[in-house]
């Protein structure tokens, strides 16, 4: 499967002999002015996460073969009520299977290979490619849907060819090891994709960022780089992971009783630093929670985590030990609902109580949204006794993945690109990034900053363009279903939730198309109807007027339906201030 | 009305000749072992809003006294759909509005005088008092339920006497002006009310916090202190206003086209500082939006704020006024949904467009909750092509009100009481209290965190108890209903909101009791019911079954009800993964 004495892997015959370009090698950059490099951002623009690229090769204007990056999920909005996650919208993909050449993921996070389980399918089996840890998450992923290590594992040193995309990986450092840049060689110049890093020069896993990679490449000449731009409203660079040894280590020495540790549960590196001190202060680790589980299973397999299998105790086994003999690495820093942390700070976790004595360290800041969440699982913590420690009360806890304004200037200098794409952030980062590039002496012009839909095309020789807008959706995954949750599904829940819900069921004779008995009301997350009685008379009062509008026969029930909803909605809104979801329905009987 | 020549306010004759020991004057602090003083934290506890404190004077346990001290309002929890505003549950007043003496509120923030329009009518007519500004603010609010000039306005050297209650006023410093803690003398021993504040030694409008005052009250020794402690996780002290200028100052030098500024409403200094560099930038000022508004004409109308009538402009006659000599004083810094900035930032507001070259300044933070919210309205006016400025990219945009650690052990050391009892912070502000206040040396024994509902006695010579548990609630202010969304209401919402409400109509013979027709089934937020026909079929077929079990009449409703019910639910969630609300309605025709 894997090749790694040969340093070019194929993606198959498409890619050796394409385009009937006859004697036109695929990894020269020669573009004979008629082609085109199109970047279509299925993920959107402006977003942080559902990360999802698509570069098209086009000659003449037609589409000649596709090379995708990442397939992320995405998290809901507050008011996406009821939503699991966001997969990208890969409608625009329809009818284009046979031109996909082949996936590669940047690194293991959930919002860069988080959607492949839902999209494998529908993409055709086109052939992926991932460094090592990488690709052992992605298949993690894609084993849930019973695809068995279809994502190969690459080295930094190779290259994968898709058709005349000829890919290289330079190795950057994340908050999750084996996190790759991509170069891109295409016939109309070469693509730099920067998606998530930042400099890191004395990562955990003492695997250094390839400099020297990017200055070679930036010395060949970059059409665009695409770049990571979440941290450009920070000053400075970014601190080393080390700073959390440091940090935790002063934790543990203050620590009596249990000692409970949260972080990324793909930040093994982190993970790892946590379980080595651990046992330099004589306790026993615990995993809790599936991801930490999984992931941390995943990585001592293909060799990124030591740690000797007796010391690592089962949490249900930890009531045999003493509380100051426990380290427990637990899932769920983001307060996620269903998350180990959670049902601990609940007190319904099977096996864990946290206790007055013991220390809960938060090794993660909250992603935006999810600052609610995170603080009421605080809350709880505290109210069990436990002394708990997070970045608002103590440095160091946490860096982030994410380059800073130093970084971000660091890669830009360094690759000298001639347009930049900033990716990853809103669109208050990519204005930032703008700014800051500015104050560089980088040319505003020459960053790009496509509105959601809109797709880029490069040219030879010309300034890149919008080609194409194309309709994004959000593809939103709820319970089992994928996408049937759309908008009006939403809104209604928008409106019931804020409002509630008045359902009024009018009996109709069929023979005779006549109301037969008084209508009924029922209401929800409206006003407690048991205390209410003056409304709902009144109300009925209302529809009872609506419909007697012809005498015997009703004919046109749209009209009357729309009669009920009118009157009710003013009458209601009147007497409340509300505006419920009114539902008329006529029943047959 | 106001008596500034007397410097003692009686509020009438239960103060001067109570509970019948004659010779014992209310404002000495001797007691005879007999009698006792409660704290009744009506707004609960590990809260940073809705405060509302009842201090009760007790002789042999039965209740003699009153004293209230704020009537707050509070805000919404995420989930607390469709509420706009939460109030005090006030319900352990009922039948005590004869014993209360006085309410005096602190400062004027919404959180500790918001309350008072829905609570007045309840409370009894007593009277009311506050410092100037603070007077003015919640006379403001009363008004808006045609209550005029009830609050009177004490100077910080006036006494008010309120039955055994003798309260004293210590000017103290806090984002807005006039913003008092109390000492309140009882006869049990004397109480510190120290409300949200901090040390600023260098504020706006030159009125310096009265530490003399504290350690004259600290000499006479503190039974129990009250204390602000939602800044105890920032170390340091927290900066003065002036620092706001500084920034602000600079941002003017860069901006070309309409400059925005936007802060917390109440907080007069700051936009009077904000005017005044106006000026100096020759811009004209224009306030935009109800509650700067309102706040400015009250602060003007008692010579808290000064500036020449015809340098302000309104906002409808902004577009005869060149964009560079601009300067708009924005309400809504928090993004509420309906306020001016955020109308603004949708380009929805009436006079005021933002474009390429203005300038937005955020002079606030998000209060937590609200960050969702603050972003969104930043990315929409990067999007209209301004200069956003916020605490997140330049420092000094804002400082806090609240004192952090420097502060708050300054005043504890100050006054040295005997007893702590932190309020206005979660329970993590609390507990990083305790941490810090034992860091000083005082005895974590005294720091007292009673739970929701617990009240306090205190008595002579011995430890304070608890002495109660009362229940509250949270009452919800929804459009125009009070406390008519309880937790039933609310329930429904949110299943709704996350799953969706499926309706199931059977109909019924009256006469017979028999079902007449197929049952009918609507759904909404639950399944896009147009494309989910096998879904609705699958449901029908359901519900017929559940009914099916007798033949013929069925007498039991209620058991049929529960049937389809839960076949319904355990079908649909088989079918999707989710579990609407079901609502079974058998209508009689």
């Amino acid at each position: 499967m894997m090749q790694h004495d040969s340093h070019v892997l194929f993606t198959g015959t498409s890619g050796s002999r394409h385009h009937g370009r006859p004697g036109l090698s695929h990894n020269q950059t020669v573009s004979t002015g008629k082609d085109s490099v199109r970047i279509v951002p299925l993920g959107g623009t402006g977003n942080v996460t559902k990360n999802m690229f698509v570069y098209e090769y086009r000659y003449d204007g037609k589409l000649r073969d596709i090379l995708i990056v990442d397939c992320g999920i995405g998290f809901p909005e507050p008011e996406m009520y009821g939503v699991d996650l966001i997969i990208p919208d890969i409608r625009y993909l329809e009818g284009k299977k046979d031109k996909i050449r082949g996936l590669v993921f940047t690194h293991g996070h959930d919002d860069h290979i988080g959607g492949i389980p839902y999209h494998f399918g529908k993409l055709g089996g086109m052939p992926m490619y991932a460094t090592k840890l990488t690709a052992a998450f992605a298949n993690l992923k894609l084993k849930e849907v019973g695809v068995k290590d279809r994502v190969r594992t690459v080295s930094y040193d190779d290259k994968v060819i898709a058709g005349p995309f000829r890919i290289s990986f330079i190795r950057l450092t994340h908050s999750v090891p084996d996190t790759a840049h991509l170069v891109i060689e295409t016939p109309v110049g070469i693509i730099y994709h920067g998606s998530d890093f930042k400099f890191d020069f004395t990562p955990l896993d003492g695997k250094l960022p390839e400099i020297n990679k990017i200055n070679h490449w930036g010395r060949r000449g970059i059409l665009v780089m695409l770049t990571d731009c979440l941290g450009s409203e920070r000053a400075g660079m970014t601190a080393s992971e080390q700073v959390v040894g440091t940090t935790l280590e002063k934790e543990l020495t203050h620590a009596r009783g249990k000692f409970l540790f949260t972080t990324q549960s793909s930040n093994i590196s982190r993970i790892q630093l946590a379980i080595e001190l651990a046992f330099k202060f004589n306790r026993q680790v615990a995993f809790v929670g599936r991801s930490i589980d999984q992931n941390v299973e995943a990585a001592k397999q293909i060799g990124y985590m030591h740690f000797p299998a007796e010391s690592i105790i089962r949490d249900r086994d930890l009531r045999r030990i003493p509380p100051h003999k426990q380290f427990l690495i637990v899932a769920g820093s983001q307060g996620q609902p269903y998350s180990a942390m959670t049902r601990i700070a609940n007190d319904s976790h099977r096996f864990i109580r946290v206790r007055e004595g013991d220390t809960v360290v938060f090794s993660a800041d909250p992603i935006p949204g999810n600052e609610v969440n995170v603080n009421s699982l605080i809350e709880e913590l505290y109210r069990r006794g436990a002394r708990v420690s997070y970045s608002d009360i103590m440095e160091d806890l946490h860096v982030s993945g994410h380059g800073s304004q130093g970084d971000l200037m660091l890669l830009l200098s360094a690759l000298g690109p001639r347009y930049v794409f900033p990716i990853g952030g809103t669109y208050r980062h990519l204005m930032q990034y703008k700014r800051i590039s500015q104050e560089l002496g980088f040319d505003p012009q020459r960053i790009l900053v496509p509105e959601e839909g809109e797709v880029l095309e490069f040219r030879h020789g010309t300034r890149p363009r919008i080609a194409e807008h194309i309709e994004l959706e959000n593809v939103m995954v709820d319970g089992l279903g994928i996408g049937d949750v759309g908008t009006t599904v939403l809104r209604d829940r928008q409106t019931i939730a804020k409002e509630g819900i008045v359902v009024v069921v009018v009996p109709m004779e069929q023979s005779s198309g006549r109301v037969t008995a008084e209508p009924d009301i029922i209401s929800r997350g409206f006003v407690y109807l048991k205390d209410s009685g003056e409304i709902i008379d009144g109300a009925k009062a209302v529809v009872a007027r609506s419909i007697r509008l012809k005498k015997g026969k009703i004919v046109d029930w749209a009209f009357v339906r729309k009669r009920i909803e009118d009157n009710l909605a003013s009458y209601l809104n009147k007497k409340t201030g509300r505006s419920p979801l009114i539902v008329p329905v006529i029943i047959e009987v």
